[in-house]
């Protein structure tokens, strides 16, 4: 009888497994998969929780890799859910709960279509799937504690396909072969507090960061790249804090976002803040730190057998040939690239991290069988 | 016996007159005037006390108006006051404690003053005191109130001197003859959210609050008058509180406030930045709204017989003749200079508004022989 992948779906959504937690949802994996002739490795680092699994022969020739993750964003306004936001319940058609796009109905395809397939016609290889509890946290102890235990055990994937929601509005019409990179700055501009009617005995950060985040935000970074849409940066938030109508502030704090694509570094564009920020607090006579956080680095597969491989699938499954995206935030994508060919394909990802967050069921059935497909055509 | 200011300022200090509690210390005064002869009405409205006393005929053909407030500002960090704020505590020379600076002392000066004055040589014309319990707050009832009983009851003054501190450092080194008008403007910029992955799915209000928080601190207001410094803009604050580094926020909120000279009024440049906002939110497709509130038009009063008076005894008493200034924050003068001339000078404000607030007994003793040469030489 084949693995259903929207009973596992389900089973998965109810386990509530809000990152950190895992809630369940890695023990219930470990036992299909296990049943299902996986050889299972619990590989928990820190608070979190992780899950690999793997069908044939260590060192095989040819090994396909899934990728996912079973952690799921908090509730958000709990009181707005119309359902049980760990209930997976269907209603005309959907199935309701946090983490049923985003990404467990993913995770479950991809784990049935792998059970099925092995114990169909074992392929010439093996099948690998590495699972993480934190994609949606800090990711630190996530998929890279997974591609580090690998290392350091001779497990490998000779390709890896990330089960990530990739589609904007209709099945099929996108998959991605890289992200965009993406950084934090957070700017600290510092002068001297003093009374607005005394302005000379004040030194006000104010008309310094108001003219650093217009410099920021007015330059166009690129016009995007073969395989990128243009860069793009974001002023996130500028807070003071200061209630009074008399007093010019100390300091004020910005914070910058930039995804960027192939045509920058993190170094490079670090660098060019610090030296516009240090310039403009030196115009103003004021004091300016900088904090930087990468999140991850720009990375593309280029198009090739991988993403042929898949977009073939996808296209026969749904008649949609998929675009090769770089678009979205951030995903596990950015470690598995360190590893091996990586492309990720998944299913629509409108409500995820929404209230009321569903998936179509139909969508499920498809999913795992366009991941069938790709495990037939990649060992025939 | 003269009247002695200084225990009439430790007694004022003694009464815990935080804006808009009474405390004790108009009532005080109300006993004080009227044993010395002044007819005393307390003109209270809303929570606000304040007190109207006047010695010689209503109507006289001269009559000299002090105007002064009792009220005083919060102890601000309590524990951080070396002594007891209400206590009225003499040490080295200095009379500690809430409003000993700001502005009992000026209070106590020119009630002792103008007791001892009318009950030397009882001059030809009337001395009129109006004390608010309300400068430091809204002063909506405060001298407003005063005046406009003043103006209901046939009262009336030919001129007026404002007692509040005017010498940043030295006894005796400045008056004022005007005040700079002080307005605030609050602007609310307006996108819409989204995610920071998808800028073009977002309209972020940020880049278009940073312009025009740069545009408008930006101008040069003025190089300054006759009698004014330049106006000054001071961006205040600028306050977004989103925490996410992921997310475009909808809204971002500045506030701005502008110190201006007689070479603008408040309706100018309310119209300045209603215009210059609304061009920046239409260059970068958001939405902009701006709310106003004035504190004060800027005024002047030339100078002439009034400040020549003032400057006069001042000079006698000091040694200094004093700068005519129109710097620092708004006073009652800008609601007295609707009725009648009117000028400002007291001691030196320092530690006005700080903890530990205090005052050289010495000056309170300068101030009330500067006030009595003054009465003397107008009636003279």
């Amino acid at each position: 009888m084949p693995t259903d992948p929207v009973a596992l779906t389900a089973d998965l959504v109810r386990c509530p497994s809000i990152t950190p937690e895992e809630g369940g949802a890695l023990v219930l994996l470990e036992d299909v998969l296990t049943k299902g002739g996986f050889t299972c490795t619990r590989v928990d680092r820190g608070k979190v929780s992780n899950l690999y699994a793997r069908w044939g022969r260590q060192g095989a020739n040819r090994t396909f890799g899934f990728n996912g993750h079973t952690d799921v964003v908090p509730l958000g306004d709990e009181a707005a859910w119309t359902m049980p936001p760990f209930g997976a319940e269907i209603k005309d058609g959907y199935l309701y709960g946090r983490g049923s796009t985003d990404m467990k109905s993913g995770v479950a395809a991809f784990a049935a279509a792998a059970i099925d397939f092995v114990n169909g016609t074992p392929p010439d290889g093996a099948v690998v799937l590495a699972i993480t509890g934190d994609e949606e946290g800090d990711a630190v102890d996530g998929t890279t504690a997974l591609l580090d235990w690998m290392a350091t055990n001779n497990e490998a994937m000779t390709v890896c396909l990330v089960g990530e929601p990739t589609c904007p509005d209709i099945m099929g019409e996108a998959m991605k072969i890289g992200r965009r990179g993406s950084m934090t700055a957070f700017f600290t501009m510092t002068g001297l507090q003093g009374h607005a009617a005394y302005p000379h005995r004040a030194k006000n950060p104010m008309p310094a960061m108001a003219r650093l985040m217009d410099v920021l935000s007015s330059r166009m970074l690129d016009k995007g790249t073969a395989h990128f849409d243009p860069s793009s940066l974001q002023v996130l938030t500028i807070d003071t804090g200061n209630p009074a109508t008399n007093v010019i502030p100390s300091q004020t704090k910005a914070t910058v976002n930039i995804r960027f694509n192939d045509s920058h570094t993190s170094a490079d564009l670090t660098a060019w803040m610090q030296d516009t920020a240090d310039q403009v607090a030196a115009d103003f006579g004021v004091k300016v730190t900088m904090q930087i956080k990468v999140s991850g680095e720009s990375f593309v597969t280029p198009p090739g057998d991988l993403s042929d491989l898949v977009g073939k699938a996808v296209a026969a499954e749904t008649g949609r040939q998929p675009e090769l995206s770089t678009t979205g935030g951030t995903s596990d994508a950015r470690f598995v690239k360190h590893h091996c060919p990586v492309v990720e394909f998944g299913l629509v990802g409108k409500t995820m991290h929404q209230v009321d967050e569903r998936v179509a069921v139909e969508q499920i059935e498809q999913l795992k069988a366009i991941y069938t497909r790709v495990l037939q055509d990649y060992f025939a």
